[in-house]
C-alpha cells in the first residue's frame, strides 16, 4: 500500500458556508486531512508527495470554462463591491435555455450549485494538488507498481460534475482518477474498464454526471436516501445511467439511521455487482462520514465496523485505488482510517 | 382605463435575502406598492379589487409541484433545526438527472433558483392576490370590458418561470394573465394569440421560459445585457424560441448605462415587430426600474421618459394589458408611473 498525500492540500480553509440561509462554520477543515495524515505515519508509512501531472487529467474530466471558472473567480469575486470573503453563488440556472455568462456572480451559480463549495484563496490550489494525490495513485496501481494506493484528498471530490462544484468539492479527485487510468490499462482482451464504488455517506452525484452514459466505468454508491439527505436531488435506484451507459451505474440507497449492518450489507452487494463487471481497477470514494458519531448523523457504522469493510473490499481481489472523501468527526477520523487500513491491509 | 389592486400583495415581507455572499435587506418591500397606488388614487382613480379566480389560472401556468410547494413550503421550512427566518435555498439542481425532493431544503433548490426569492409567511397569499388582479385586468380587457386596464401587481412577477422562483418572484402573474386571456379572444379567423412586451430593466427570462415552444404568445423584452446584469445565464438575442415558437421570442439586450434614447428606440423596435404579429392583446411587463436614479443603476430614463413610453405603447393601438414589475427607487416610482399613464391615457 502506497500513501499519497500534497500538502497543498491544507491551503483550502474557507471559513464558513451559508446552510439553512444562516453562515455557519465550515466542518470540512485542514485538521480532517491532519488527522488522517497522522495515523498513516504512526502506521509507519510514508507519505508520498504526488508529481505534477499538468492540467491533462482533470482536462479529461472538466469542461474548459469550469477549470478557467475555479482557477480564476476567487480574484474577481473579492473585486466585487460587497461581495462576501469567499465565494458564495447567489444565482443558479434556471430552465432552458441558459447561456453562458460572463459576470463573475453569473459565473458563481453557473458552475456552483450549492452555497456547500465556498471558494477562498487557496481552494484551486489546494483541490489540484488533491487531483494529483489521485491521478499519481491511480497511476501506480494502473502501471503496476504497486497493488493498492491511499490518496488522501482533502477538499473531498465526488460531489463535482464536469461543470458544477457543490458540496465541499471542486475538482473530481476519483473520476480524474479513473479517467487517467484507462489509456494505460492493457483491458486484457477488452477495451479497459475500471469500477468505482462510492461508501461515503452522499451520493456521489458527480461522479455519476460524469460517467453516466459510459460503460466503461462502472459507477456503484452506497448512501442516504436522497429524498431526505445531500444532494437531495440525485442517488435514487431508478438513476441507473442513460444510452451506453445504461446499467452501468448502481445506486443503493439505504434510509436514514441505517445500521452498520445494513450499510455492510450494501456495500457487499456492490462489491457483487463489481465482481461481474470484472474491472481492472477497483476505485474507492471513501468517506468515513457513515460513522455513527458523525455530526451529519446518517449511519451506525462503527470504527470496528470499519475494518470490516477495509476487509471486503480487499477481498474483492482487485487492484484498488483508495481516495479520500468526507468524513467530518475529526476526533475518530484517525481511529477509523486505521481501523480500515487494518482490515484491507490485514487480507 | 381600470386600475386592479388586491391589498393582500402587500403582506409579502421578507426582511432580507443574500447577494453575493452576504444578507441585506429586501429592496422589492410594501411601500413599492403603496407609492404605486397612492398616484392612482391620485389621479382619481379607482382602484378596484379583483375577484378570486381559484387555482385554475396558476394552474394554466405552473408545476403543480411548484404550486405545492409555493403553498407549503414556508411551514415546513420554519419547523427545521436552524433554519432562517424566511426560505432560502442552498442546494439546487446540479446537471442531469435530478430527480424530484421530498426534504424541503431539496425542494427550496429546486424550486428556486437563485437567493432573491426569499419566502416569508404571506408570500403565497400576496402573489395569488397579484395573480388575482393581472388575471381580472386580462379578462376585462379580453372581453371587451375595457380597452385597458393597470394590474398593480407586487411582487413582480416575471422571473418566475414554470416551476422555479427567483429575482423577488414567485408566480408569474404576466404570463398568468396572457394564458387566461387567450380562450376569451375570438382570434379574428386565426389562433387566438398575445403579445408580451416586457419593459422592465430586467430580462423575463420566466415569461420566455413559459412561452418559448408557443407561437401563440410572442414575448419581447428590452433589458440589460445579461452578460453584466442579472439574471446573467438568459436574455441573449440570440435566445429565438423553440420548435414551433422558433422566432416568438425577441430580445433586446442593451448595454448597461444605455441611455433614455437608445431604450426607447428599442421599445419602439419592439412595437413594431408587435404590429406585424398582430395581437389581439398586448400585455406590458412595466417596470421602472430603468429609472436613472433606481438602485441598480443601469439605464437612464428620466420621469418625462416613462411618458414618452406610455404614448409609444398606446400608438400601437391594442387593447393593453399593464403589469406591473420591478422599480426600486420607492421615492420615485409615484411620478414615474403617473408620467407613463399621463403618457398612455393622453394619446
Amino acid at each position: 500500500m502506497r500513501y499519497i498525500f500534497h500538502p497543498d492540500a491544507l491551503g483550502h480553509r474557507p471559513p464558513n458556508y451559508i446552510q439553512r440561509g444562516e453562515r455557519r462554520p465550515m466542518p470540512e477543515k485542514p485538521e480532517r486531512a491532519e488527522a488522517l495524515a497522522s495515523v498513516l505515519t504512526a502506521r509507519g508509512g510514508v507519505l508520498e508527495t504526488p508529481p505534477d501531472y499538468g492540467p491533462g487529467p482533470r482536462a479529461a474530466v472538466h469542461t474548459p470554462e469550469y477549470l478557467a471558472f475555479l482557477e480564476s473567480v476567487h480574484d474577481r469575486w473579492v473585486a466585487l463591491p460587497g461581495a462576501s470573503e469567499v465565494v458564495t453563488p447567489n444565482v443558479h440556472r434556471s430552465n432552458a435555455p441558459a447561456s453562458y455568462p460572463t459576470h463573475v456572480v453569473g459565473q458563481a451559480g453557473y458552475h456552483l450549485y450549492d452555497t456547500s463549495a465556498p471558494i477562498a484563496a487557496d481552494t484551486w490550489t489546494a483541490t489540484v494538488a488533491a487531483a494529483h494525490a489521485a491521478t499519481h495513485a491511480a497511476v501506480l496501481v494502473a502501471t503496476g507498481e504497486t497493488r493498492s494506493a491511499y490518496a488522501l484528498c482533502r477538499p473531498p471530490g465526488h460531489h463535482a460534475t464536469r461543470d458544477m462544484g457543490g458540496g465541499f468539492c471542486y475538482l473530481n479527485h476519483v473520476a480524474i482518477a479513473a479517467q487517467a487510468s484507462l489509456p494505460l490499462l492493457t483491458g486484457q482482451g477488452r477495451p479497459p474498464r475500471v469500477a468505482i464504488l462510492d461508501v461515503d455517506v452522499h451520493h456521489g452525484n458527480g461522479t455519476q454526471d460524469i460517467f453516466y452514459s459510459r460503460n466503461d466505468v462502472l459507477f456503484l454508491s452506497v448512501h442516504a436516501d436522497p429524498n431526505v439527505f445531500y444532494p437531495y436531488m440525485a442517488g435514487h435506484a431508478h438513476e441507473r445511467g442513460t444510452g451506453t451507459g445504461e446499467g452501468y451505474t448502481i445506486n443503493r440507497p439505504l434510509p436514514m439511521g441505517s445500521d452498520e449492518a445494513t450499510v455492510l450489507a450494501a456495500i457487499a452487494d456492490s462489491l457483487a455487482d463489481v465482481a461481474r463487471f470484472a474491472p481492472e481497477i477497483l476505485f474507492i470514494s471513501l468517506g468515513f462520514d457513515t460513522f455513527k458519531d458523525d455530526p451529519l448523523a446518517a449511519f451506525g457504522v462503527t470504527t470496528p465496523g470499519f475494518r470490516v469493510m477495509g476487509e471486503m473490499i480487499a477481498r474483492a481481489g482487485l487492484p484498488t485505488v483508495l481516495v479520500q472523501e468526507g468524513g467530518y468527526a475529526v476526533d475518530a477520523l484517525a481511529a477509523n482510517l486505521g481501523s480500515f487500513l487494518d482490515g484491507f491491509e490485514g487480507v
